[in-house]
């Protein structure tokens, strides 16, 4: 429960519509895409960077947990008020600051969706290269917390390559900026970058300086399916070689394939077991030599066909449509984003086929193949606890694997809550006790988003 | 003076050749390009991380400060014994620890030069993007240790973009790991990005994980001639605003073209007051429409001759000079690289005239133009310190004119020793506060290279 001089405090800042207490309205902002529940005892909504430092510093006063909140889209629990306190949802901070052509930089606040970014940016002829696949309704605040990436990071990086600057509320309650509205400069340490990523644990982001990039003249899509997982990654391999990167790499593999069967019988053929979608973007003579290039590289044992596919928004519309397609299936899937080195993916997808028929758990895994980004879908049906336990100890494996393989435990979603017990695979202690320390300095009190990242 | 038992446990663990107390051969590492001089009272030399451990345990057990250095090729002191102490030499941890085309990936000690690194991956088709114009004498670990930039980052960013991950040693003796290995990772807070450009004031970078990008097919040269510095800045406005972004867009002023002509007098229309050096990569075909529309975007009125120039090597010579000639006319130059927005270049271009006017300071000004980027060099004789006075005014003037124009104080040179005193023009202090305790939770007894960055 919050105190009772908290919830008054806090009512004296924010008129009633900008403020819930009552248990059914705090019940909707208890949730995220992990599917896991914790229901905040209040919900607030600041308009302001003074609002929201207000906020942080009553929370410390008050020592209640503060967790910070784009649109509740992320897979990893980052958002949730796993020790109740405050849900700080940034949602109505709305407002493009700036649009400033010439230098290629859009100011917004934190609310503002991704989508409302790429639409303000197109008639200038560019976008913000961030696509998490949540990117019509996810809020750019959201994505530089997590540090979102998505299908076109092949070849445009994620979020930490396209902020400029931030200004930020710390725990502590300063307001601080970060970073510079230049395409460089080096003047004191980076904290734009320590913020994002940083999963709300140090900073609330109340405004972002967006770098935007050209759009592309023209965009090609090309479609290849393979008998085998193994033929399929040694292509990857052979794409990954060529020095023109495509701008979106995915590999489905053949559990993805059935389920796109399921809902379209003939679009697929029959003896395909993993497909790629490929997409290259540039001048139009460029794409020319890349789509030949990328054919060619695409010709291994195990190819069926390999060809320009007309139909991109087809194609992406049904990428986009697995993960969804995949809760028809399993009432419960435990999705990891994990990443190997390109040149890994034949191991690691032939060592997870292993692990899956060792722990009998039924696996799909599909993702961002160009940068070894693979969504790792194990299915279970959660009332089953002991294919449950045997998903937990299969996992467990699995990110063994990755680590040996030089890889790392995510691409793209965040430690959150969920892989909060496995970060010590990949980060040695020195630096886990020296993040912790970082997080001291930012937020003393421990309430910003507390227990999140750190085992 | 060193303590003797720091000295004493020093010589245990180095042997003589990489343990210098003499001062005579202390002296040689008592400069870089700032051409201040400060003696350290030893230099070390270790060849391994944990080599570098001892020494850092050993300075924070008898209060040394210890100064990490490259090449000393910096121009902002970032790399002198201010405060006396150990210099400590990464120039003999020369490994390169991996080449891995397939993931596009060399991993190095901080030693190894930056042209050493091109020449090893040129073999494979890739190069490292960071072109600092000292890449052919500078160090890997000097140029993350300041995020070095150079021509190219108009279109391929600075140090910070080509970074994946770093073993540093912490001011506090600790061994980190920072990043990963591969190209999407959001594991922990960033601490890569954190360290690339702090000087060697938080950690001892010791192993580098380098990121490489593809060679570009070919390359194309273009030369621009104004009659006035204002068209010649428009036109860099209306190239900047074109889709396709520029390999490198330097910009020089009429006391840069003086310069040249002094020692090519044929070389430049004698009209000329301002220049522009364009270059153009990408497969053949596209530098053929990009220099297209450069070669549009150049006319303005002031323009003489925009042209494909046959070249290139020449040009870059030319523009290479320039640093070393202004030594010739001027025994002392301020050399500061601000930056300012693309589109306010032709109100910072106009009002740097002015003050040179106004404090009767001969200036010549040149530099990285696609990214605002311009290395103002104020040319003064040290003797006369009625002129070094005004000079002094007459650069706090600018860095007000930088922060007025939304700029930044130092593109890719940083902080150093040179700067610290006009930081809090840029950065305030809520942000700066925090920026020293990071320091303190890095380095909490200070001699990591102390008194650097930080006014």
């Amino acid at each position: 429960m919050l105190s009772l001089e908290l919830t008054s405090a806090l009512s004296n800042l924010l008129p009633p519509d900008r403020l819930y207490t009552d248990p059914v309205e705090c019940y909707t902002y208890a949730y995220d895409n992990s599917r896991k529940i914790f229901p905040p005892q209040a919900v607030v909504f600041p308009l302001t960077t003074d609002e929201v430092q207000t906020i942080v510093m009553l929370c410390n006063q008050y020592k209640t947990p503060l967790v910070p909140r784009g649109r509740g889209t992320g897979t990893s629990g980052g958002s949730l008020p796993e020790q109740g306190g405050i849900a700080l949802s940034l949602e109505r901070m709305l407002s493009i600051l700036s649009v400033d052509a010439a230098n290629r930089v859009i100011v917004a606040e934190p609310g503002v969706l991704n989508q409302t970014i790429q639409e303000t940016a197109k008639p200038y002829g560019f976008f913000w290269p961030p696509d998490p696949s949540s990117a019509m309704y996810s809020s750019i605040g959201g994505n530089i917390a997590t540090s979102a990436g998505g299908p076109h990071a092949v070849k445009y990086g994620t979020t930490r390559d396209h902020v400029l600057g931030l200004t930020a509320v710390t725990g502590a309650g300063e307001v601080i900026k970060t970073g510079c509205y230049t395409t460089k400069g080096v003047v004191g340490y980076d904290l734009t970058r320590l913020l994002i990523g940083s999963e709300g644990t140090l900073a609330v982001i109340t405004e972002a300086t967006l770098k935007l990039t050209a759009l592309p003249n023209s965009v090609a899509g090309i479609t290849a399916y393979f008998r085998d997982s193994t033929s399929c990654a040694a292509a990857i391999t052979q794409i990954m070689a060529l020095p023109q990167l495509p701008s979106a790499l995915e590999f489905l593999d053949s559990g993805s394939l059935d389920l796109i069967r399921n809902h379209h019988p003939k679009m697929l053929p029959s003896e395909a077991n993993a497909m790629l979608m490929i997409e290259a973007d540039g001048s139009e003579s460029e794409i020319a030599a890349t789509v030949s290039a990328i054919l060619s590289a695409c010709k291994t044992g195990g190819l069926i066909a390999a060809s320009h596919a007309e139909n991109i928004a087809a194609l992406w519309k049904a990428r986009k449509a697995l993960s969804p397609l995949l809760r028809e299936i399993a009432p419960k899937k435990i999705n990891e984003d994990v990443v190997v080195p390109v040149n890994s993916l034949p191991e690691f997808l032939s060592s997870l086929e292993q692990l899956s028929k060792q722990y009998h758990v039924a696996n799909v895994n599909f993702g961002h193949a160009g940068n070894g980004n693979i969504h790792v879908n194990l299915l279970i049906d959660p009332d089953d606890t002991e294919e449950a336990a045997r998903a937990e100890q299969c996992l467990d494996r699995i990110f063994d694997l990755v680590i040996r393989l030089n890889g790392t435990l995510s691409g793209e979603h965040g430690i959150g809550s969920e892989k909060r017990a496995f970060i010590h695979k990949e980060i040695d202690q020195p630096t886990l006790i020296l993040m912790k320390h970082i997080k001291q300095v930012f937020d003393p009190n421990n309430i910003l988003n507390p227990g999140k990242l750190f085992p």
